[in-house]
């Protein structure tokens, strides 16, 4: 099941998913998450399964909508005064998160509901407001597509296929190469 | 649980091996890979579930497993008599595969395994023999692990990502700028 668009903020709905999501984020904070159901989430949030299977599907699904809603940034890309230091920042913080315990198990829980494409949006929203960013700076700067292919592609790529963490040298390489005309 | 090394051939441990490796062939040409278990498998391959447990662990993994042993190519990447041409077959080929539905159950099996690695490791190998065979040729070449991040990461992380499906203009973009100096 894909996740859904979210819906309006205020409602009854709203809050029913906001203890929903709550819940999960306190379950994970004191135990593993392969230790996670639908009855225990659905216990300490104070509805009933079924409220959780009608909206979500399956517990892969909700595991990513949260994780969605983590990942989704509270502010802009950090602004060290250029594209190199902007690009080179965002991408040491991303193989960070994504590199952790947490991020890798989000990756997974994304690819098994089918939802890895709002995470592949979101990631290529911040590097659009990075170049736009440069752009209003004076600076030239490539396509976002083009730094999805030649920076943010090998990150994810080595982190989850190769299970290896690229160094700071290795992200300046990719952030040269991409940034080369 | 990882993949094990493959067993040696001919074994008691190896025939049992290949029976349930036929059984999931056999199962996966019937019936959706959602509507296999444990137990059918077992049942099919006539034995007895703990062996498949006792094995792999569990169904992902041995699922990973026997991807693992199809995707092995039999062939080498096809000889179109130029490095340009050689990685040009070769990712048509790959993204074929990958973008078809059982190429992206086979990714969901290989990360919820913890078998990606293994994967990569293929992948790399091909790109290897292919620019070995360039440099035999007297072509130039670059090292395997450029052509995994201009060209592979590109590839997989637009497939699995953001669920498009490149085209063959959009790979020979990837091609030309992984071989330009």
């Amino acid at each position: 099941m894909a996740i859904r668009e979210p819906i309006r903020t205020g409602g009854r709905s709203a809050r029913v998913q906001q203890s929903i999501h709550r819940a999960v984020c306190e379950l994970l904070a004191t135990q593993p998450r392969e230790s996670l159901t639908v009855p225990l989430i659905a216990s300490h949030a104070g509805v009933t399964p079924s409220t959780i299977y009608r909206r979500w599907g399956d517990l892969p699904t909700l595991l990513a909508d949260v994780s969605l809603e983590r990942l989704r940034p509270d502010t802009a890309p950090a602004d060290t005064g250029s594209l190199h230091g902007d690009l080179l920042a965002w991408a040491e913080q991303y193989v960070d998160e994504l590199g952790s315990e947490p991020g890798r198990a989000m990756v997974r829980d994304f690819i098994n509901s089918g939802a890895a494409c709002q995470c592949s949006n979101l990631l290529r929203g911040q590097l659009q407001h990075i170049t736009e960013r440069a752009l209003q700076r004076g600076e030239q700067a490539p396509a976002a597509d083009l730094l999805v292919d030649q920076l943010a592609a090998p990150m994810v790529y080595r982190v989850v296929f190769s299970e290896q963490l690229p160094s700071t040298a290795q992200l300046k390489v990719w952030v040269a190469r991409a940034l080369a005309r």
